[in-house]
């Protein structure tokens, strides 16, 4: 299957570029701060197969935050609802992303939601597997297959410079391992979180992701299941109450999209029995959104009338 | 128009209804602690003018909380959605309803959304007026409109008993004023907020009140627009993320369905383009939702597909 | 008995005034902001009733939070050590004295010192009297007697204007009604609490309170006890651990004298067995303790060997 | 120089020993929790080269945090009051010892003082050395200098016990090595603090330590400075500001003694001028500090007239 270039998103992406000169992009490490700032990308996967373009939508990001949402479809397969919810909450939080507090003051002490940076690790640390390797091999395939991309890959130096510099993710890790909310060797752990963050994608491979969810968990192409449907659901409700960070509830309200961002700029957006969308625009805002991704996904839902609400 | 039995219904309120014995009925009132625990009532209002219900479904209620969501969507009728959103957030929040602590340590001092108690008093001091008299006229007036219900009233007793215990509110209150987040007299505010969480109503006329929303702000029964298509997803967008307090997140993964709760035990519910729903179950979970009405609305939810994700 | 003028400590006042220039005068209300920002006096209390002093030593100031050490050993002797400490703590906090959160956070609810606005205001709910004039009177009385001055009076418009503007206390009070820390009607609470935070002196009077507690308790004049030996410790224990808002610990490593300053720019200081200290010196750092009040205590720390470690 | 046996003493000790079968032994690590809970005795050490005990005064017991205060003092030598005040706070706290939160609520983010876990580890992380082994050795030689006890060990049993389970502290570390407050390998970091925490002594030798303190950096015995004075004076405001856990500000009121306490019931008093005490008493009460030793000073205190207020 091939995407399609298409005017009318062309359009739209001409229309909101320049808007990313206003943000920044993610510097925390090296390789995350050399792309290109004004960089914008879009494809819509329709469920009959097709898909639409716009921008250079063959250029690669890391997922970053949106792999959280992956592996917490893999986990509850893993280890069921009851399981994963026993020692991550479901509740949306006012806070960053990377915030210890509520880890502190929350008795039990147990992360909000499994889109912060707490539970999400806290989430890998759940993923079957006999080993870190094996552990790592069974997301990688899960993506894989998502994807529908036998090679998929991550970005060995991005990788590598998270882990030498995750100081903050340790700290949320070594502070739940205290509170059995976490087990095991925290390096592994960290080595496994840090390569699902560095996941190679386009914006055409994530929008297939985005079909997945669409369908509830169907196969796009073949109508296979890939995701039970309770579980596919429970990730967009995430991708609303939590998707975008501490400005989920703006979006919500702005666009209604189920989504999930990530700091390379990439964002994985869900029109329910609709579209997958994927986006890649590394320019952030200051709660780490893609500012042109979030501009666009805002014209998309109005014009095509996208919102869930 | 009329509402009428259904035994399906009456079945499930019938299967829920020994759950209530679980929960406390809020009691922090006099006035509110006299209700029969095992009360349970639910009406369901289709957008074809009919109407169904089970329980004792005339009984009445104080809305409580769900005010919240019904003044909000006077106040961004009166104010625009820039004015209300520059002085109170869209963000859900991890914290209980009445917490303060967000509005110390958020910079700038700003309620975290609507449907939190701080916000909730910030959206009542917006509705306009040229006194605390004409503002409470102009909320009665507005809510009557949406019950289609020309006398609708509030409880005295429980106003009263609330506006002379309500410290934590008052606190609220004059945190926000230092802060330039309120504005004028506290008393006179709340007053006008403690009338407004006292209007009494029954489940069938809270059901119509959903239906409204249902319908993006349409009357069910004339066709007249009664709140303006934005503010009306607006307001389904603020119960789904933060409508059943901090049990949201919980209530949109379990059930789906957009919905603002009391605690007097009411909770009003929408499913899109289809019902309106309200229920009045007063025993309380320790979130300070109904019990049986949570219940109620999983099962309504699972058994009719009334999930919006 | 007089006060006289003193070469070495004018040299020293002539040193540190420049200092003065980097602070601010707090300005939160017109009748603070007045002052001149470089205004410096200061007396120093012998016990054989000699006094020395440097500056313009008969202007005038209001004590503002120089009155809760005064007011807490009044209460201290109407209630007894056990009810004032179920209801107010004993603990150093590192937030601002005018914080709310740890009255959220802390279980049971309960200001952490009476040194931070909350527990003041807890404290001044204890004094005893059949009203809030009554109370009042007995305040002023208590200073008086302290001061040795039988006209101690208040500055009426910074009273006013504090008492038309302190929403945050109001706040405070309000919370702390809703977890019974304190009793009665908040907006007498406000006016007994506004009015002793204007009462007037100047750094002689102040000079001789601070040799009151030098004295541990006794009039330095006639020997006759004011205050209870064991009250007079408490007094001073808190000057060391919470006297100086949150600069405290830092304050008692670097001078080491136990002080209570307030946001008009007084300091009160006393040299156990030896010495009370007056200071006048509106220009504050960002702490709001007075820049070139704490300069100057630092040096004569250091000069006469005053630090109590 | 020995050590004798006083009578009055022991009539103290006899008297309050029982308090300690309220009190819990520490049992988060095994190698802690075997002591026997009814364990009382004393030291004190007069600057005359005399000393006095009560009860078995030849028990060993692990400084834990008493040694906070110990290598406080090399690190200002090491590095100077600047460098160490840059990193770390004065102020004391209301939050638990452990406390994570306000390391992230303060900005910039930096221990509130040396006293509690976060800034103890950022403490040990600046003694010099060019090695783990090398800053370890160097910490080792100061406290056996202040002991005089030349063979001074630690507990390997306790030390590796809490090396395995100390997750919050790591967590600690990464958050301050995220915010550059500490540098390096945290496992080192770990390791040096882990054995300083289980530098092992008996109450005499403890007393020893507190007559350095008392004669402001003096040997008691040769005179000889093991201390520079303004780094002893520094050291005994934190013990008065910080020294008994989140009970500091109570002790200060009540006792008025500068005290350092560890979690294995050990007390390290100070009576400036005078004396040094040494006390062990593994029944802790709910702050952490030894119940029967609290007492015991109490009663000293009140007995010989040691407050400093």
């Amino acid at each position: 299957m091939t995407c399609k270039s298409n005017a009318d998103l062309q359009a739209i992406v001409d229309e909101v570029r320049s808007i990313s000169e206003k943000g920044t992009v993610a510097d925390y490490i090296p390789a995350l701060a050399k792309v290109n700032k004004s960089d914008l990308s879009v494809a819509i996967y329709e469920r009959n197969h097709s898909c639409i373009y716009a921008g250079d939508y063959m250029r690669k990001f890391t997922l970053q935050s949106i792999s959280k949402v992956l592996v917490l479809a893999l986990a509850l397969q893993d280890r069921g609802v009851d399981y994963v919810f026993d020692r991550v909450g479901m509740e949306p939080t006012g806070d960053p992303f990377n915030s210890i507090s509520k880890l502190e003051t929350s008795i039990p002490s147990k992360p909000l939601n499994p889109m912060i940076n707490a539970g999400a690790l806290a989430v890998t640390n759940m993923i079957k597997g006999e080993s870190e390797n094996e552990r790592w091999e069974r997301i990688l395939q899960f993506v894989s297959c998502l994807a529908n991309k036998p090679n998929v890959s991550y970005d060995l130096e991005v990788a590598n410079s998270e882990l030498e510099t995750a100081w903050l993710n340790r700290a949320l890790c070594y502070f739940m391992k205290q509170h059995k909310v976490v087990e095991g060797d925290i390096e592994e752990l960290m080595m496994t979180y840090t390569k699902q963050c560095a996941i190679e994608m386009n914006c055409f491979e994530l929008a297939r992701i985005g079909a997945v969810f669409a369908l509830n968990g169907l196969d796009p192409e073949t109508g296979e299941r890939l995701i039970p449907v309770h579980i596919a659901r429970i990730c967009k409700t995430f991708m609303v109450t939590c998707g975008m960070y501490n400005a989920s509830g703006e979006f919500a309200i702005k666009v209604g999209i189920p989504a999930k961002s990530g700091v390379s700029g990439g964002i994985l957006g869900v029109v329910p029995e609709k579209y997958g969308i994927g986006i890649f625009g590394p320019a952030l805002d200051e709660k780490g959104n893609s500012m042109a991704g979030i501009k666009l996904l805002e014209i998309l839902a109005e014009r095509y009338n996208f919102s869930i609400f």
